[in-house]
């Protein structure tokens, strides 16, 4: 028995005398890497049909066949991709311990959503005592997906067969929220490319997908119960995602253990409610005593509109079934309201001093309407820096100091006793010439000045593409792999944060998802000549990609 | 009669009232602008079967019929985005001047291949006194070609109709050299790939595919005449090019109007070369009197070595049937040449006194060899500075000093009455967060301080994706609509140089280019609320695109 190590993977790289070795072979790594797992030499091959069965006492939870469904065709195509090899490529030959039939999986009990307590560890055993037998335990589900996820990357072709080692896994996430943020106001995504990234957020054991849905520049959202948000507020009738639309999106991401959790960012960021909120809804901004024709973020003081905002979020309480919801309340402009005469004599009225008291006065409307929609929130750190009255359940999404700053920051959020996620380093919309998944992939989330009591209340992290320059057309290749950096991070021990090592393995993952049609963007620089890594054993063709899981 | 000009397009932007509005409805900008464009309010309505004809005494020129046949495609997936369109967008009704059913072609004479002296010129006459036939006249059919791409980039839509205003176009490129580098040795592309980037080439009126085939990461030029070159230097037996597939792609861009220039860099960036190379290839390093076992650049100081370079450029001038060869020749490492104890003696006994003096040698070699097969060259300017002996001819590709001394080296470059092409501000590859276009917009290749017979000299420009960080997966997104900017700089009027007035345009052709089935990035910001930019009318949609060109 050998523990997964930078050594092991050293060694196999270092025994990769054939040059057309293609990079899974180099041992069938798993991203992120797995709590517990021991790799020995002993290897099986794998039957092409492969047979997936439930354990006689494990319930039958609803999306099972889905999740076998998926793992088979994803396991079948391994077959494709090693006989097309086997014409071109040459390996030498070896012996099997024996062939693997079976994948029984056994199951404690069914969640059937995934929520912020989904229970997502797993067992999986492969090899002796049971060869021709995969034995794979779930608390629930979900483990049963990550389980599946882990024994299909550890496959790798040996002797021109997918086969894969012998090995002992004990898995479990290290934080429960590991999101990743898509913002559809800035550019609009076709509901394909959600899915994909949904896919890929499933297939790194991440498990939210934040829906930044609405923004300054656009309104998408298509409401039932006020369609005009979206008919006057996005770019055209084609730019919208109908209640239809999300919620099959909230299915796909449900069959793959992923979160929908919705941002209707407010006060600011509203721009595109305008035309359809009606005329009392942003502040008009004045100049020289007159207003000036521009708005400026929502109106706080005309009680129609917090009538609007529980109409809505009433509706949106409905169709996104998460018991979490985004409030945003980020980046407030305070020079239009403090050009606003009706603010003034509001605030006036109401003994309020500061226009942060003002915006406190409108987020905890937000904040009174989740409460009686029974619906737990995120919030950008701007509201607990405000002082507004936030419950406990209350995820506080720490973004601003990616210098660093944001340690203080996650320590007074936790000192205070709120739940914390850190997002502040992990702009991956901040490109930059060359590799940069190493910043990522160093930063430590409880690695501020807090207790023991503090740490337990950081549930995790968020990584984020705001969409001012990508859309369809280039948002994915920019996501992954440097996502998986973050994706790591977030579920892997604490002890594995070496970018060293972790180069080969982020490689040989990126060829991974690349065959399996997502067109992930190379994850390391070329060195000279060197048949190992840098590349993908099967060049990517975007004009001819047969994406198995999309 | 209106001159296009910004205030034409702005006044077409401020026009948009309907929000609904596709971008390309302002008003069928032409990208590169024409050297003279007349656009007039009076419009013609597109004919779905409309025709192409030669007029009698044209010659036949065997490309003609790809030509007609790519257009017409072109222009009927029009009459499809027309209907979907249709179906949801509105517009105001409106009345043509005549229905065009006719594309009336004159051709001077037939050129057959692209060239340095190739004549691109055309004008083209859309409405009275014949609004039911479009003439365009060619000098070759390369002006064909371009004439059909600034007409169908004049098709806007127009109470759902796809129609053309009347205009009339005298056009010409500026400089006749007008490049882009790709490089598929740090990252192998796909043939589909190299395709649709030469396809994105002419349709940007660019005309010369630089291929950096091969460098020190791999060699992928699969030959027959030094097979051990590819088979031992490329990355596996999947990752090459034989000479067939590269014979399809140069008759793809002779189609197209676009010559194929293929680059083997020596004496340095050669590692790869090294295996199939032979033993006395490249330079053995030493340390402490020993060699160490690393290699150096190409070893100068062997006949064998010259004479490997003859047979393999002796089989590249069959395959590339380009009169010019870039023979390369920059960042040559000096370190190893120093070590070796043989290298210092053949320097004594040639009375070589500097390391330059030895890439003279070398260089010289090379330029001997392109001569005795009658290929002209293209040469990285260390090969000018270094004094090596080249023809008038020569071509020599200025690629240092960004941040503005380039203007000294294209100065004296010049000065010493040599060609030369600029590329040190358009690295692509050299990316950053936000817009940057603008930066490669406002350069000027003349902008030295040279003489009037100095800057007759500029032959144009290239711009360059180096394949560190991009392959199949991202490097169209990347190159458009970034090169679109280099474009415009190389082949329109010199006083074309304001981004304010290009943005608008740019984000309209980037548009049309996503509609055609390029993965061209998003151009600019996205403003807040406003239907007329920042996205296009149909979201591009990664897994289910329907690419017309490619």
């Amino acid at each position: 028995m050998k523990f997964l190590s930078a050594f092991f993977l050293g060694n196999a790289l270092t025994n990769a005398a054939d040059r057309f070795l293609p990079p899974w072979q180099y041992d069938g790594t798993v991203w992120p890497l797995p709590q517990s797992m021991a790799v020995t030499q002993e290897f099986q091959i794998l039957d092409a049909n492969i047979q997936f069965v439930l354990t006689p006492e494990s319930p039958q939870c609803d999306i099972i066949p889905d999740i076998f469904q998926r793992y088979q065709d994803l396991i079948r195509s391994h077959f494709k991709i090693a006989s097309s090899s086997s014409k071109k490529l040459k390996f030498s030959a070896s012996s099997a311990a024996g062939i693997i039939d079976t994948i029984e999986v056994k199951i404690i009990n069914c969640e059937n959503y995934p929520s912020q307590n989904m229970n997502e560890s797993y067992t999986l055993q492969v090899g002796s005592p049971t060869p021709e037998k995969v034995e794979l335990t779930a608390s629930a589900e979900w483990g049963v997906i990550h389980g599946l996820e882990s024994f299909t990357q550890m496959i790798h072709n040996i002797d021109y067969r997918p086969s894969v080692n012998s090995t002992m896994i004990t898995d479990w996430p290290r934080f429960p929220f590991r999101g990743f943020l898509i913002d559809t106001s800035r550019h609009y995504l076709p509901i394909s490319v959600i899915k994909a990234q949904i896919t890929a957020l499933s297939w790194n054991k991440m498990n939210i997908l934040h829906w930044h849905i609405v923004d300054l520049q656009s309104f998408p959202y298509e409401s039932q119960v006020l369609p005009e948000l979206s008919f006057l507020g996005s770019y055209t009738p084609l730019h919208v995602y109908t209640i239809h639309e999300i919620k099959d999106i909230i299915e796909f991401a449900r069959l793959r253990g992923v979160r929908v959790v919705p941002e209707f960012d407010t006060p600011g960021h509203t721009d595109a409610w305008g035309p359809g909120g009606g005329p009392k809804f942003l502040t008009p901004c004045y100049r020289n005593g007159e207003p000036d024709g521009s708005h400026g973020p929502i109106n706080p003081i005309y009680q129609e509109n917090y009538d609007l905002m529980r109409k809505l979020f009433t509706e949106v309480n409905e169709v996104f079934r998460d018991s979490y919801l985004h409030l945003g309340g980020d980046e407030v402009p305070f020079g239009c309201w403090k050009s606003n005469p009706d603010i003034t004599a509001y605030m006036a009225k109401n003994n309020l001093t500061t226009y942060a008291q003002l915006e406190q006065v409108w987020v905890q409307g937000m904040v009174d309407i989740a409460h009686d929609l029974k619906k737990n929130y995120v919030v950008w750190e701007e509201v607990f820096v405000n002082g507004v009255k936030i419950s406990n359940e209350t995820v506080v999404e720490v973004w601003k100091g990616r210098s660093g700053t944001w340690k203080d920051t996650m320590n007074a959020v936790t000192k205070s006793g709120h739940k914390a996620i850190l997002a502040s380093p992990w702009y991956l919309n901040i490109i930059s010439y060359g590799v940069d998944w190493e910043g990522y992939y160093v930063i430590e989330p409880t690695d501020f000045n807090g207790t023991a009591e503090q740490n337990k209340l950081v549930m995790g992290g968020s990584a984020a593409m705001w969409g001012e320059f990508v859309d369809g057309t280039n948002i994915l290749q920019r996501i992954w792999p440097r996502a998986s950096a973050v994706a790591e991070r977030l579920w892997s021990d604490k002890s594995v944060n070496q970018p060293g090592p972790a180069r080969w393995r982020l490689n040989e993952w990126r060829c991974k998802m690349l065959a399996r049609g997502l067109p992930a963007q190379p994850a390391i620089q070329n060195p000279n000549v060197n048949p190992n890594f840098g590349y993908c054993p099967y060049p990517f063709d975007p004009f001819n990609n047969a994406h198995y899981l999309f």
